[in-house]
């Protein structure tokens, strides 16, 4: 069984799905370690947008066996002197550019080890300026994968570097956030969290959430059935959100990444 | 080999291809059963297309080894009263909500036994209202991949619900039907059959097949090399399609899904 | 190890990402050998778009391990007098419709040998004349999966059929080109390589890239950090390209494939 964990290996980047960017790292990969079972977490992220990036990471990587191998590429800077590191946190291991692409993974468990990728001969032998992810990345993972000691990658990391993802104000009277994402059925994801809601002394049927022109009376424990209503609940990966059963919460109140997500108490009542 | 099989579970759902929820889906698949093979059926139905679902995975599913199991995930209705189940047709083995996503592959072999996911016991601790997807049917995958006895799921049920999907009305002089999908290069799929078209009493060479303002005289063998010519046949799964060589035929007669299909006999002449 | 690679097996079609076509030859392939590997080098080919899945093939299929058997679907002609063929290219084995999709990978190894598909014991006792992807391709790449010797599978065949793919013309004063592909990126890749470049008795540094109303002074070692910069650098994949740090240079410049794509010495100096 250990063994098995040992071998998975999981890809995150933001290549998009018509190239075969992803495929050139398999490749090297298996040909290092033929055994290596390689799964494709999402290539999906938008160009060099860093932080979907470590949002989809940190959603997903924890469901992983321990030992999973987590090579995440979304690498505005690749070929500046941006550093690659190998992170073990909790326990899920990681090779990334050192950009905060791990900052919310990182964030899931105190238990981490740095190291940055210096040494070359794990690197492939030609290492292009603008494709580290195949030619770093994806041999050190191979290696890994076959039991290397990531001592041996590099120089031990004090700390990651962090990407400023914002954190809800909470006050008093509700909880100021921001839209964090949008999910491909058009649900808009916010940075408030259940346990956010949790801290406020009113219970959830009661909170009113707001959002553009979207207005909402209660949280909803699932999407329900009445098609076309705008429904509040928190999501499937614990963050509250807005959705239009069977419809697009986004699209049909002009919602965008980074507006405002307001959850407060009954009009004219203190939270 | 049956152990092999065994191991095979295949995923279709209307997920899109830029989220990590499938890959949420096997890192809890994995992380019960490291030696699971998972397999992407397609992530590309269109949100809560029910219907399209049911035709993917009708398609498909009988190709696959014995015993494969295939979790499919079109759930307008998560969180709601609806049930999930686990099917077994045929020689394959199904896990997706009761809500006519298995109907397709249901007339495809009358040896069936359904039973009802009601046994917490293999769900994940804490199940999610709106994505039961992973927090279910994943980890119940995983457990059946190991070799559980379904009759441990749960209570057996009588009969799958049914979606109704349309079938065609066969005339003396033709048969109408719908467009019943149209495929990723623009063909347009009826739901009329390779069977339903030896039952005329007339050849297909001098049939004639109607759809919006595309008109086409005989039925071909193949898409034919004419670039730009429009072209009836029996597709790949034994269904009457439109095409345009190199072309899309739907984008170029304005053909939607539920617009009748006609086929009749040549002009003047009762078939 | 040797056994590991036999099992692997590569999908490159232009099925899209929304259909159960690519899953319907991996269950064919899955019901001859249960312990076939199948990876998708990429399934985002434009539709009958054969120089673009030469140019991903030929970028990908030598970072393999030896013997893993590519499995190619851009098929404009399927059903037609097309042949289709195994074809051994160096450490790599292939099985595609002999169209000119193979004939970049076709370029990187002389050692070849081609043999043509004609002997039906290895396809699906039925064919459909639309898609021989999954009823040809599929079960014999199963069979030489599992140890098939090719010469089995038919006839030898002399040359594989050459797609006319444009050279760039080598001057004195410089080298024209053309856009050979548009990545996910955006980047316009021309047909112009490293090894072009060096031939020029100038360096990089000086010279002048354009491709419509771009203009570049200079050849970069990597795409830099200046955002919106329009740069000129020799890809990954070994072909000079123009990009736009954290842009899309191909939208930004109106530039599509085949437009003319120039080096040249500084103005007014020869190169």
């Amino acid at each position: 069984m250990d063994a098995a964990a040992d071998n998975l290996i999981t890809l995150t980047t933001d290549f998009g799905h018509d190239s075969s960017y992803a495929a050139q790292m398999k490749g090297v990969i298996l040909s290092r370690n033929p055994a290596a079972r390689i799964l494709d977490l999402t290539h999906g992220i938008p160009p060099q947008d860093v932080r979907t990036g470590a949002i989809h990471l940190a959603d997903t990587c924890f469901r992983f066996p321990p030992r999973t191998i987590h090579v995440a590429v979304v690498d505005p800077g690749v070929g500046t002197q941006r550093r690659l590191v190998f992170a073990q946190i909790g326990t899920q291991r990681f090779l990334a550019p050192d950009n905060g692409l791990l900052t919310l993974a990182a964030r899931m468990s105190p238990r981490q080890r740095v190291v940055a990728l210096s040494n070359r001969t794990y690197f492939l032998p030609a290492v292009s300026p603008t494709f580290h992810g195949r030619d770093i990345l994806a041999p050190v993972a191979a290696h890994l994968s076959l039991g290397l000691n990531p001592q041996r990658l590099g120089e031990p990391v004090e700390r990651l570097v962090t990407l400023p993802i914002p954190e809800p104000l909470r006050g008093t009277h509700g909880i100021a956030g921001v839209v964090l994402a949008i999910d491909s059925f058009g649900n808009v994801i916010s940075n408030i969290t259940a346990a956010d809601l949790d801290d406020l002394a009113i219970e959830g049927g009661r909170l009113e959430v707001r959002c553009r022109e979207a207005v909402v009376q209660g949280i909803q424990e699932t999407y329900g059935s009445a098609v076309g209503a705008v429904t509040a609940l928190v999501g499937s990966n614990g963050r509250l959100e807005l959705a239009v059963v069977q419809g697009n919460a986004a699209a049909r109140f002009g919602i965008r990444r980074d507006d405002p997500f307001l959850v407060s108490g009954p009009a004219g009542k203190s939270v």
